[in-house]
């Protein structure tokens, strides 16, 4: 299935009028106050987030999963759901391949359909958590940390072949999720899994092409809970730095321990010019992996303020991949996703409206009170008519979870997959 | 220093124009929605926050305290500062006693005084975490739950004293937060403690008068650090039962441990009917005591969704005591205050934009993603004119942080009571 | 496979010597502390710890799982693997069983497998988590708080199902852990989910037979992460009174929120003679399920310490039933039982060693020194060799884990089942 | 007041004969698994904690302080209580002070007293998170962090003074303990606040002597509530690299997040070579600063665990500074130190006794079940034997707390001092 331009065109009439005139009337207030609502809305349609192909099935927890109708059974199918999430967002236009769950068979058909589809190749995720059939090695005791050297080089030769796949398909980065870790004090010797860890990434990164990035991601526990081998971000920036000027940290916004200050590590990192990617999700416990925005839209803001800040302000950090990991227990994917790239959108949107110079004249005067004033002045603001415009201006729906709903696109994608179609993955 | 109308309306003539605009703006937008904007904004106006007395000078930490200048130093200057909050943000009409720090001389005037700066008295807090100068006994080691007979009954006495002070003000409730626990494992015999504060309870609940509401508290740690007596909301509803139908619990949001669902709670008590009152402030790590609403403000508002549905379908509910209780330890307390109401009134309307019919059906239907909509689509409104229009209808002023700064407000305190004033109380 | 006492005697016989020096210096010891050692012996060995049915197979994560072999692959299976860690330990006398996964075909012979191997039938637990093949109604939206009629009688029939099933095997209490809550703000109206739950239980309740009782679990969060529908103990405590006298609280160790003062919780629910039953397990983030006392031994003991004083002091509250909920996902899943009930016992017979009567006059003189040094002189003993004689005097391994290695059980279990045998469950 | 060795010795004697008795039991069971005990009680009595000067009066909370009676009042009597800790312990033979509140006015004699006392003086600690009367700046929003290079002068200054202290009284290193942070979103500008914080610790580290050491601690909140300037492990790391090979990262146990896996940063810090210094203390919920070993000593053993392991094989790591920084809200402050003393040891000693070797080789295994055995034989042993001797071979208490209480030193104290005497400091 997919959804044609003027189908949303025509979707898009009944509530055009009301949207003119709210978005009017806000873009004579930010006018006023001295907003550049053209680059704002310019800088929204820039946006854009890579949906992993893991994500349009339904997902689960260890107690079990609830299929959804109509999951995409293969990678041509996922590519069309993210194809749909553009054509009514337009700011999903980028897909991230897991490998092995999503090796293509025709690289070239498939690098048109993406095309066809307004899609990228962003970066591509191993994946040396679970054993594959066959594989000679097993990864229950970790990977790229195994004290068995025969076991880690089946990690690193795994990643090497990610690698490939993703320059095939015009991907420009690979992401490296490790898993290990131990379940038991005394299970591992710190020291030595932090060693070879470093030592099995150095050998990855020595096959990275010239123009790619290797980005590191870090995460304190889960599926081990007792250690992770990379727990936080001073590990992952540690290797990183091992590393080269090629490898990055990633940070994932469910990978942290309660109460972190997240928006500070986003800071620090692009201080440093090692912010290299970033996972959108939310969370109220562990690495919940709900809806963006659905628990704590504040914090995410003020993480987009550091973003926004770093973005104008730090020439030594490369623009961050951006992708959306959530994990879809109960809603339409698609849905879900839908409700994501808004909430993404909004929260930029506000960090843009944050009057920086008038917030910099507040911290030196510490005048607490009014920098307060100022964030909030920004989120407090209804961002929604800038979105919508945003998203008129190249073609998008004004309201893209009305717009799915009226065009039935999940009832037409149960008609051509079969009810109980199910995603590929895990 | 008091604040006349006339500088509130000449202070307000600036800004009715931009407010005139964007009220009408979003009445209509609202109204449109079916939105009863009168209802809502008499709302607002009926929603009155006591203050409390120990609010109003610098707060600090283990670590120290930094002074405020123009601190008020007596009774009469701590409720003429509430009559500055109120006659600004016209949500602040009660002001909250805390004994010994606070008791009146002359009970008469003080009457007289807070009823000419529009303010009632509501509860009384008692305090037996600190030892009063010349007390016979040491709360040291506990008051209501101490194994010593004649500490619990000082601390019955002293809590017996602070209702009689209340009734002279016209209080209509007590306040007990009880700071007793136990610093390591094996200090105290949970059950012996528990039992003891039951019957000191049990005492006090006795002497209350006819009209009157007991509040018990619930706090999971600090100022001691192993264990609380009444270390969670379980424990405080137990113990109001055994009390009687004029005991409830009062839930502060600090006091929860890290991811605490507080709206559920809230929830639940106001279904037994025994919500009775309400600490607001913020926190992100541990009881921060921070402006309301400005680390959550999105749990906040869920909070207030809960308390709006308590309000209209929980008749066994009495109406909860409101109360910030916050600490200001870098900011002009007053101008913190002002930012603790605007937060919470920010909060309030927000839920009361709940579509509850459209979101009661949206759950029975299983329809989640509708649910998440229905929730913020309230929440991403931009209130602030309706906020605006409630004070401005009853002789508030539009912007209140700005218009005490431009009447200058704090400058004439440190005149008036000179720089290094200090507050009485912690 | 079958462990004969003359095994574990013959393979005790190499470190007999090395015990009885040890438990010779040790009861000397004790003996002039005034600890009645034989006392201890016998309430270690009178101590009988459930395993449940779904432990004895390797558990996983959201992320995957690693197959143990020669995993039991049906009930009677199960229930071998049980009476080897019995004959071995000789506190693990009874099994836990999960419907559906277990309901036995021929319940004559499944109850004669069990008394062959020394085993009673403990709490039988239903599952309202997890959609059965065939089922009419589906659980992804919940079971007992479901807003559908016809999803909530399901699930009261399936828990009436299971009581018939736990009366033919002699059990005497069902278990009943919901997993019901939401994902997401909105989802849930709190308390129409509340009121189903209390009238589904109180359903479930009536058909209780007269001997029974009825244990309910809570916890704060996973598989829902924005609400559990019975969320603490306090909610737990709430439902089982409106239930009656045979409905008691269930405390799992894994199930609360952050730094929880979980001795305290206990020793309420005793007090008030509620707390029905116990999962042993351990954690260092959520509800991690690891090996019990592998993380915070300090905290089983003085959990221990809270039941040991209610067995003595609370006549009104029933003998708790025990079970360990662990997952095993790394180690073989019987010799990380082993382990667990290793932990057990060891924090069960510190303890005892408490001397409670010193602890009393300590907690009232508020010497708060001398009481965690009376918490710490016990906690310090090492109790081995008790642990060892206990096991001793009734044909028990004196080191199981050694004993479970040198009889070669997992080698013997592979031959016997293949390799490949996977365990029924999750 | 002064312990003489003959008062010890002589107190020793009534426990002497169990002690010999216990001592030898251990110590012949410890050899035939082939532990070389010689070599554990000389490394435990090789073991040093300095106290800090502001531990020996009664802490406090934000809530009030309840004072002990007989507080040393000046540095001399300060000096004196070390003296008493260390004649009983033998394990806390240095004393770390506090500037300004313990500046020597002779340094001649103070040093003499000191050495009189068998104490060296330890780390110097600086003070920027308090305004000292007349000083010209104030900290309240910052100090080495400060937007004002007023405010960041005069804390330098401070820092440098407090070397030149230190160098007069033979200490070797400074720690600095940064309070500065910000307690509201937008009040920092993360970034700035970061690049000030490292060009003065450049600074202060330009001033450092040759053979000094800069020890920097973190911590993620408190006193500031939103945001902590070195928030972490990673950002003080990043920091000392900054600085220099003589600045090194300094952990306080009770500066982590909820659930921070701490033995893994030691190790890693002291893999590279980063781990300069360690404060004691023990929590539950926060930075509790509770008796060390009070709250989870299985962690503590766990961590030593790791020290150990550095000590053994990190030669680029320095031998650590240990100190006890604990808070004694109830307890008499030199019992309070007393069991913190005892535990460290008593972690220690358990450390010690783990098998290295087995250890490797299980992990290569993946024996993760004798990985666990391996520590928990270890921490099961009861070693208090060997403390005991260790002590007696060097003239200390057998028990230090009964001797402490035998001896009636805290009435001496008293006498002397008088019952209000209170403690310079906070």
């Amino acid at each position: 299935m997919k959804i044609e331009k003027e189908q949303i065109l025509s979707d898009n009439k009944k509530d055009i009028g009301v949207h003119e005139e709210s978005f009017d009337f806000l873009a004579n207030s930010l006018d006023r106050k001295g907003v550049d609502v053209h680059k704002v809305i310019k800088d929204l349609s820039d946006f854009q987030v890579a949906i992993p192909s893991w994500a349009l099935g339904a997902g689960g927890t260890r107690f079990g999963r609830f299929s959804y109708y109509g999951e995409p059974a293969n990678l041509e199918q996922k590519i069309n759901d993210v194809g749909i999430l553009h054509a009514l967002t337009q700011t999903a236009g980028a897909i991230s391949l897991h490998i092995p769950w999503d090796i293509p068979e025709d690289y070239k058909a498939i690098k048109e359909l993406a095309t066809a589809n307004g899609l990228v190749f962003d970066a591509v995720n191993s994946n040396t958590f679970q054993d594959q059939k066959n594989a000679k090695e097993s990864y229950k005791f970790g990977s790229l940390s195994n004290t068995s050297k025969a076991v880690r080089d089946q990690a690193i030769a795994h990643n090497n072949e990610v690698i490939k796949i993703g320059e095939k398909l015009g991907s420009k980065s690979l992401t490296v999720w490790l898993a290990d870790g131990s379940n038991f004090p005394g299970q591992h010797n710190f020291q030595r899994a932090l060693q070879h860890t470093q030592d099995s990434l150095q050998e990855i990164y020595a096959t990275l092409p010239e123009d790619w990035k290797l980005f590191i991601e870090y995460k304190p526990y889960e599926p081990n809970f007792y250690s992770t081998v990379i727990q936080d971000w001073g590990t992952s920036f540690m290797l990183a730095n091992a590393c080269g000027e090629k490898a990055y940290t990633l940070v994932d916004l469910g990978h942290h321990l309660p109460n972190t200050n997240i928006e500070q590590i986003v800071s620090t990192l692009m201080m440093q010019g090692k912010l290299g990617g970033f996972h959108f999700n939310d969370s109220k416990y562990g690495d919940d992996d709900s809806t963006v925005g659905s628990v704590k839209p504040y914090a995410l803001f003020l993480i987009f303020n550091e973003l926004v800040y770093g973005m104008n302000n730090n020439p030594q950090n490369p623009y961050p991949a951006w992708m959306i990991d959530a994990s879809h227990n109960i809603k339409d994917p698609l849905e879900d996703l839908i409700q994501s790239l808004e909430a993404i959108q909004e929260a930029y949107a506000k960090a843009l409206l944050v009057d920086q110079e008038q917030l910099k004249l507040a911290q030196e005067k510490h005048d607490v009170v009014l920098c307060q004033e100022i964030l909030q002045q920004a989120y407090r603001t209804d961002v929604r008519p800038l979105l919508e415009r945003a998203r008129l201006n190249v073609g998008g729906a004004l309201h893209p979870i009305k717009a799915y709903r009226s065009l039935g696109v999940r009832g037409n994608l149960i008609q051509a997959r079969g009810k109980h179609s199910i995603a590929t993955g895990l």
